[in-house]
């Protein structure tokens, strides 16, 4: 993949917009490799996502931006301009279960996910070796005075410069002080097709009610307990032969699935979010 | 096909069971054509269904159930004898959206739904002429006053010799004097993947949410709104650019899938209900 | 939906394209819908689709093509303008099977396909009396001289001024003047996921090879069968216990399925063919 | 999972078979935990898979074995008992792609898959750290001379006492004396659903075609290539924004997952041959 800038756009819906955008874009010979557009109707806000050759534009993208803002503040724009030189980075944190964590790094020593990954966060030392092995320093954090933990967290997070925290089956639930500190900066895996069964033991209460189907969802955090905006879902087929424990092993693979799914269009900047939903330009 | 017999048994479980029926079987010659098990675990009861070819028996099925019986007695079963020659006698209820009947009468019509319609009934004069296309009777209820209405349903039902009444979209909840009258005898078809969005306008609660996935439970209707046993779900992808109305539309697709699957589960006693669950033998 | 034109596009790829055509659209006020953009690598042509308010230009769809005629020049275009006022006319082909018939019919009658149907040819009279109840004339040709069959099927298909004639299971295969009159007017939908399973009696091939899953697949008629470019396809899973008969009604329903969206798509005019592959802007 | 004996019998049609093998198992005190049957139509052979409780039973494996010979003889069957307590051996070929090793090294580290691994071989040195960080013997093997390398594998086999060859994207084409020397033990993945894109480049292949879905296949080696009998298959939905190299990492989740399903089934024995197609008692 050749080197490009995302840029992503919200702003109110009117005539003209993508005219006047593609032509900032063509006045300057860039070349669009892919473009992306989304009316949404309830808000009448539009959504826009446009990827350019690096090499089409005679400048770098500090320059872009002060170009660029002129015509942002015409038509009321909230934008950012993405670099594919520039690897998002990513902080883990894991519990015990290490099925997203051995997908996420194996995505990532393979080069299929582009992503730094400064470190992992983990309450258990369970995952050390494994982690270490891949040249990624692994911290344990303590949970007993969970107040302190989650300080002790979030200065990590700040320390390794993490542009984004992915709780890939961390288990713990993150205190509303961190979620609003990192607003669309935090992606949970939920264990199963929300918004059915929210909370703890998922597998069990869907086991419980007999449904068909088990699912999993990948969404951005916020105050609410499993409520923020959806990024990516997907369902399984089971039957009442299985029990608790194969729901669990069924989840196992569609959890990883649909984590890294999510987490893909995230770091490609392909999300943007709308109230409490999102739109995901694929 | 040939004609056959299916042979449903729950009990509580013990080894020695699949000994003792299959031994009864073929002590009379009768040649089985498909045999499925279950043991819930909760309850510790077995779950059995058994095709056995019509011609391989040396008797009818009233005979079969007067030899059995002292086999099930010790075994403490609760079971039932289907013969394939007799159709079961589905009384479908409709409103104004036609996409489930419409699929259901082409399967009846094409032969590949092995049941009668004795009648249709519905609150709308809407689909009449489509209905008396098919020869099938078609019968207006008033609903204006609710309960006379739906004693005036279940007379009906009675009358037309009903096995199962089917809600195909009739948009009408069943007071509980019918759930109770009826029970694992009225399938209805639910516009969402329950236990998600309960009750009314489903594709407008999920568009709200904003899921990544919208579905259909086809379900035995109890006293509780939309919490019976399932028998069979679906889901379908959409995106951000899916309106409500696209939504819908969807909807209508995986909701003809769902009815007329779990129909067919019924119909062939391939449903056994246990608890709120259901076991399905495919 | 309100009225909309819908501009496709297909030309060599080069910098400014979108602005060029985003800027004569916005300089007449019009405003976009919905907007896909999409560069085919092999070849370097650029395709391109725009939905635009009719009720925001301040001209009629003729004299939108006057005035865009310079700027299609310029970038050496294909295009084509269609006006959603103006329903696309199917001419549908059957056979003795009418699962896919009763399905476009009933999608017709709803008003979920924005089509008109000016008849329907059949070389069999069973489906007279369905496609009559539906208002539409039904026309029977006889099979027997092949050429003067086809040939009488061509003159209706122009007598009836189709636009698109669709193989609902005909089941006959087309000569090649007939494929090379109406090129990309013609849509089969086949009975396997093609490339397997060519010609005849594909749900047999598939059984005899021992697939675990089967598929249909919608595509465009050209001289060679089974080989013209792919609008769409899917899957349906099945299992060892499935004979040839639970193959083929698995079957019926995912050919409805396929050829209902594939149509859609080829009617919303969001196929755009680039040799023997499709561009699908969904 | 308790231990328990797998019980597999093929055998020719007829009344009365699960009668004697159940009422067998029953005489002993044996307690059935999943039973599983099929008749193959053309072949009018009959299929079984039973799960007893080990426990439930006397006396052990080998002593079942020698008191079920007299029925097993009397009904002509092929018939086999698993023990679950004894792990089966896999030994696993790679190349230089490690998203399959991957799966199945955390699948087993993790305890989900139940088997031993004796030994990874390879024609390359890559993957060589990340199998010995598991603890597993890494043997290279030098390719240039083929035969003295598959006949070097043959012997590794051997001496490692595989039961289970599994080529994990080998990306080498067997010499038929090695697929004779094993059959029904040896499990390839092929990147394409079969019989679709045979042999090299199947996403290359799949390109060029345009079809909509690509797919996955697990199947057992035999002297023909990508012909032997299929165990799973899976498929997935691309579209024309979709480059080679989109299908090559959406193929790479999809050959994990049916590769990881399909060896699921063979080490729980829940595959049985049939002619070249395969019965999975799921």
């Amino acid at each position: 993949m050749n080197r490009h800038y995302t840029l992503t756009i919200s702003c109110p819906d009117r005539a003209g917009i993508i005219a006047a955008v593609a032509g900032f874009i063509a006045q300057h010979g860039g070349f669009i490799v892919e473009a992306s557009y989304h009316t949404e109707q309830e808000s009448e806000r539009f959504f826009m996502r446009q990827e350019i050759r690096a090499d089409s534009l005679p400048f770098d993208a500090a320059e872009f931006g002060l170009r660029f803002a002129a015509l942002a503040q015409e038509f009321n724009m909230h934008w950012q301009l993405a670099d594919s030189a520039q690897n998002k980075r990513l902080v883990i944190l894991v519990s015990r279960q290490d099925h997203c964590l051995d997908d996420l790094l194996h995505r990532w020593r393979s080069g299929e996910l582009l992503v730094d990954i400064p470190c992992v966060i983990s309450n258990h030392e369970d995952l050390r070796s494994f982690v270490e092995w891949h040249g990624i320093p692994f911290i344990k954090v303590d949970m007993q005075d969970k107040t302190a933990a989650f300080e002790h967290i979030a200065a990590l997070f700040d320390e390794y410069q993490g542009d984004t925290m992915v709780l890939a089956r961390f288990m713990q639930i993150l205190p509303p002080f961190l979620c609003q500190r990192y607003p669309g900066r935090i992606i949970n895996i939920h264990h199963s097709f929300l918004p059915s069964f929210v909370g703890a033991k998922p597998y069990h209460q869907a086991y419980l009610r007999g449904v068909k189907l088990i699912g999993a969802t990948c969404h951005y955090v916020t105050d609410e307990l499993d409520a923020g905006p959806i990024i990516e879902q997907d369902t399984v087929r089971i039957d009442h032969g299985d029990t608790v424990d194969d729901l669990v092993r069924y989840g196992r693979d569609i959890e990883k699935t649909v984590l890294s799914r999510g987490l893909r269009y995230h770091v490609e900047d392909r999300v943007l979010v709308c109230g409490n939903k999102t739109i995901v330009f694929k």
